[in-house]
């Protein structure tokens, strides 16, 4: 008898073209699959949250996958040894059947990081995006103000096969700001194809003047992928924390 | 007529084998003499505050050349567009002709950062030195007081030839800790080879009760580099700041 497992991910995702399994190219999902296979000798598919991007980063994923495992703690220490370093699994919980990794989430929280300074300090390259740009911050969280709630978010969802439902709520989006770097704090039930790069660079637009806040309601209300401005990068981007129900938290390993 | 710059440099030390030029090895030093060179056409020399090893970041590495700038803001720009993404210049000043930005120094800053946590975060791989065990910082501290001061610290030196003053003033040394992150803070007159990363090495051993302080006051009196613990990993270091008289600080671009 196999138990449902649920797994926390943190990754950089620099090197990877995201999360989701692909032919010819590098996923989180894939690099994970491969160990589990090497530890456990039969085939196991994770279920994530969600999908991350190109260069998208995680310091939260989660996925389910089922299974028979031991000692939790012994499996994690076996994992994080054969995993690539930019991959960190932090925790590995036995949870009920009926949890879902994508189904049972019921708010997702990322950060979109960008930095201001006219000259980028090296670190800071593969996880802020250089955006050396005056920006009337005052004037961006009017711009939120307005995509607070919810909407058909649809003006700020790319194309995506099979996706026919726009209807998302945000209900936290703060803008932050310490020494010319900004943090975009996202708390919603869920997020659409880009949606959180296309909202940054649309409320970018609106801090540097280009587009007003009548525009930016305008934009909402189109329900017109065309009429938002374009994504920012990924590398700016972090997945930090998938929420569940409370009842579909960890179980005790005995009962499993 | 040439007149001496000021540079302050950022870089992540990764792929680096430190700031020196040295044959069949790269090095920050080399990278930035290549670009002047590419920009000026004729030979510079970068001086140094100091090396950093292989690994070390910096987040202010200062040096100094002379060569003759019309414009030091676009001078900046240009040398930030050719190099590598990992070197960043901060800034450029003119400076009188009596800097030098090793003997000038008064006080150097270096912070050595340490992650607690059983399972590292990727980001933290290349910037903190993954030390998964239980510290006792309180003792940690005490130890940091024995040390402040000036004293002969051979006992935290690495062999380099052609060194035989040892004795440095440790104005600084700060233990900070949140959320299982660690940084020691220290700020000295100058820093013998690798003895950051020795003391620090040392007191980790003071933490976890390997060494008593009789025993750290004893590795120090001893003056013996034997005595002391191995120095820890270079990628935890940053050289965050040196600091010079303020009669040496930039002057007017037209009076160069």
């Amino acid at each position: 008898m196999t138990s449902r497992y649920k797994i926390v991910i943190a990754y950089d995702g620099s090197r990877y073209h995201g999360w989701q399994i692909q032919p010819n190219a590098l996923s989180i999902q894939e690099e994970i699959e491969t160990v589990l296979f090497k530890i456990l000798q039969s085939k196991i598919t994770l279920t994530g949250s969600g999908r991350t991007d190109t260069n998208v980063h995680a310091i939260g994923q989660v996925a389910h996958f089922d299974a028979k495992i031991l000692d939790t703690q012994k499996f994690i220490t076996s994992l994080n040894a054969l995993l690539p370093k930019d991959i960190s699994v932090l925790s590995l919980d036995n949870v009920p059947k009926s949890f879902h990794a994508r189904y049972s989430a019921l708010k997702k929280i990322y950060h979109y990081h960008i930095d201001l300074n006219t000259v980028q300090e090296p670190f800071s390259r593969f996880y802020q995006y250089h955006h050396p740009q005056k920006l009337d911050l005052h004037q961006i969280r009017k711009g939120a103000k307005i995509l607070l709630g919810t909407h058909d978010f649809q003006s700020f969802a790319n194309k995506k096969k099979g996706c026919h439902d726009f209807i998302r709520t945000l209900f936290r989006l703060d803008i932050l700001e310490e020494n010319k770097k900004v943090r975009f704090e996202f708390e919603g039930d869920g997020f659409l194809y880009k949606m959180v790069r296309n909202i940054v660079g649309t409320l970018l637009d609106v801090g540097r003047g280009k587009t007003s806040l009548e525009e930016l309601q305008h934009i909402l209300e189109s329900k017109d992928r065309k009429n938002a401005s374009a994504a920012i990068p990924g590398h700016g981007l972090f997945l930090i924390q998938v929420i569940y129900p409370k009842s579909l938290s960890s179980i005790e390993e005995n009962e499993g």
